[in-house]
């Protein structure tokens, strides 16, 4: 691993991820063609929020957490933090001191594929977490990594400056350059949703809807009466 | 698999289940013999429901969430989805817009063994679900599966028309046959319990109360003072 | 196993213990030197909670909660009841009949290694638990274990009568001979945490207060631009 | 749960099952419309065998092997033993004793959603087994269950008397019924794989083979040259 | 944690060891009692091998092997080297140059709640390892931990000196002051199978030898004939 | 995703490729500075083998296995078939016909993330698999995916043209373009691990050729004797 800190890579636009967080996780991830999705596996440590900023990424050694220390710098206003270990661990690498120096700069969230204390106190103070796990195990302060490098979390890529969108659903990951686009197509999908959200409520079904009706005595499916 | 959608089954007596859902899961679980239960891996995407409802079955391709569509068709007033995969999922096969159309047909809840999305929503809107998984990944509408035939859950068959019973403990499956009788012996063992809970907030123990004490010699088992 | 139940063992100090508790799991595992912690696979069933006791054991076969209706005889006030099993099991040996019996007596909350149920009215009772799982499945009393002797959660070793934390970041053993010390350390570390978290909150950073930034070229970390 | 022996359930045809047992359990369950296959998580304990028999059932308390011993009693040559558990377990409720008086009734193997033992012994004896676990974790025998009723593993459910056929993918469950048209499909279906074999060893690719080359454009699936 | 090195720890009895290992684990973890196993997430990484030692135990940061270094020199002939982490951790600690430095000591082989790697190349040079994981992640040399302190896997304590015994159904632990006792009563039970294992080679059911036939009813277990 | 089959991207050379393949994994993931291996979740099937080769990746939808058809004819003699799904699948997406095709092409190895089955015929026709899981259940082909894109397993990215290396340890990628870079690292790091090896049989101890013995005091580490 290259043990590296990179400083002020460029960020999404604030205005254009703020719009986007408004759609939520699962709206974003189908406008990007079902992908972005963080997977099941990174959960809100209480639900209710919905956030969206920046990526600074974190590379740290497993029950180490001596490269957020260094994260912490590097984060401004709008941005969430995202780190990952280099292997699985499940170590609660960040609490609320780090939240408190987070909120100082303005961060909106962190979003860990690893553990987190002082959950109630997080909770307490606004600061929202996304993780695979909550656990008090302490970390030590020994091994180098890498921030604002690419990571990677359940096959999904995330580099420095990525949309970070996050919610009851999960994360989901809109590449930097991809943020604008996505908008246009996640307004597009939630203005679809809407009207199928209308049709649905008047007892219109999906199976006419969306055309299956037609299509499935092709595909094999035959209706029988109970017997 | 024998792509199927089998029409109106007959369900089990509305008003005998809901007589019985008041009784909630655990109970109805100890009535029936400790069985029908559906483990401990489909869980409440959130806390503090009780419902009951007949079962109309989906049984779905992993990552493939047309038959849900077909079954919506199949629901009435008082029934609960249950659907399952072919192999393990945790993909987000059910979102809000399903729930919107199920509320429409007097659905009253969802379980899934995978994964559902939109869960803020769901919650907001006041539509219960039991699920293996919360996940934003998207599914597809392509490969055939089954409506309203047996199915399994964690070691447990389920027929399309049985009892489900859904609350903070999980879910409980009654056969549609046996909802009579299984109200019967939840009522008996409700106000067994009544009794028990009543003599135990008075400080009796069950080491009396179940007859027990007189039991632990024979088992081997003996009292030691600490040294 | 020896199927033994040891009477009376001595218990940390009362006051001491309470004292304890008001620290938090995560600042009372730090201040042990990063020990005790029962893992993270150890939850509270609902978020919110924070208690301290004294431990009451049991160790009992999977499937089976016989060795618990024992040790609620063996509670007193200010206890907190601890439970594994032989082997790893979800089943749910513990329920708000149980809890009926140990609010009688004065227990604080369970920890288990294994599941519960009657979740919800658990929670209306103001019975707080942690457990592996939540499980409707009922078990029988048909196997001896014991009750009071040294048991391992997550490789912690629990003696009867050490002091047992419990909030929303899991479960902490603290050694019953240990405890003062433990208290002790506790309070300068929380003290120390107070003036850090003031110190981030004027926007220091942790890279400087902790002296980390001199360390970081002898760590071989280099700071580069983005280019 | 009915605490009940059923004796002399009817066998599949055991020529029958002997033919459909050497066409493997990835051909079978193909042929059975992609059915009947017990998952990933039963594994033989070593490689290197394939068997076909028909089933016993028995459905166990965990952490007991009661229902085993009166087991041995309903097992007759050509029968393979089928053993799960009322809820998980790893217990190692089976070891080469249990093997000695089943080879002396003839019995082919055994497929137990829980532990085996004695592992070693076992292969040395030339006794097959597939299993969730390895494990010497002991049980007892105090729990009662049910030999030959319908059990369930990995959501597919499983009769005495159906044959289950087992190599080193797992095992496939064949409804007794439907034994004989499973063993037709099953040749049918081998005939056309020796012909796509010998086709895909000329060079003949898949793509063409089953016609889906001239679907991908409609799939939306375009070819683009690395740039 | 106490970092310490504790040197020239009192083992069992190198004879006695040995004899006990004879007797298999399974055999053994009967003999004490059901007690004493290390769980079915310990596996040998090759199957084959039977061995016996005295512990020599390590406790470890995850993803950091500086103790294993250490406890090499502390180790003897007719050791085996215990390892475990203070979190759980897969990373692969342990490869074949560490078993070149055990092998010129005489150590009999390795157990390891963790990963190891290299593992081809421990087979060849026959040095046995079970562990929790196969895992090539490399290891860092920066956090200290503690050798010879007891170390707890899967809810088995183990002590520097104590008697560990491996084979193909995994690891036993027993106390070093128990091991003539665990020795004497292994062979009472060794004893004891060969009897059954001729018995049962009659055909003789355990149903009879163990007692159990005439039990049942009172259990309610009934036979009824398939109809 | 973009449905889209990239052809003909850059190879690493494959001469070079080769010779990195004879230091096995753990080698070569050491010598990238313990980054590329992708995670204890990824096995041999069968242990044994040792390969080397040049990605061709395929992104393919859970349970639909269309996208090997298409990149079966992407692939070149040297390569290996590299596979992963959008979201987590245990499915036997690949067996036995795809192999021999893939023999046919000179391929020299699968590496999925996802499950496999005929694996006795695999093993039998001298064609390796590392893969996440065995299962016979079959695939659809009915859902697009995508051929030679970048991939992400456990965190790390693939790239087509990537090597991959492959042995009882798991599996390695190394960027194409660090190939030769890491050949020449991994030789330096083989002729110390040579020389380490041999010191060690000699009965040095890492503790002094790496120089740690001197450190430990500072890290606090302190030696007693047992007492």
């Amino acid at each position: 691993m290259r043990t590296v800190v990179v400083t002020d890579p460029p960020r999404a636009d604030a205005e254009t991820v703020d719009a986007l967080a408004a759609h939520g996780v699962a709206t974003v991830h189908e406008a990007m063609g079902r992908t972005g999705y963080l997977g099941p596996g990174i959960r809100p440590v209480h639900l209710g929020s919905r956030i969206g900023g920046t990526a600074v990424t974190v590379l740290s050694w497993p029950g180490d957490n001596l490269m957020i220390h260094i994260a912490v710098e590097q984060c401004r206003p709008g941005d969430v933090l995202v780190v990952t270990t280099t292997s699985p661990s499940t170590d609660g690498m960040f609490g609320e001191l780090f939240a408190t120096a987070l909120q100082h700069r303005g961060v909106r969230g962190l979003v860990i594929n690893a553990g987190v204390r002082d959950v109630a106190e997080l909770h307490a103070m606004g600061f929202p977490v996304w993780s695979a796990a909550v656990s008090a195990q302490g970390t030590v302060k020994a091994t180098p990594g890498a921030v604002n490098v690419p990571v990677s979390i359940a096959g999904q890529p995330i580099h420095p400056g990525d949309a970070i969108l996050a919610d009851d659903d999960g994360v989901v990951c809109v590449p930097r350059e991809d943020v604008p686009a996505v908008l246009e197509a996640a307004e597009a999908r939630a203005a679809k949703e809407a009207a199928t959200r209308a049709a649905f409520r008047r007892g219109e079904l999906g199976l006419d809807r969306y055309g299956l009706r037609d299509r499935l005595p092709a595909m094999g499916i035959e209706y029988v009466t109970w017997s």
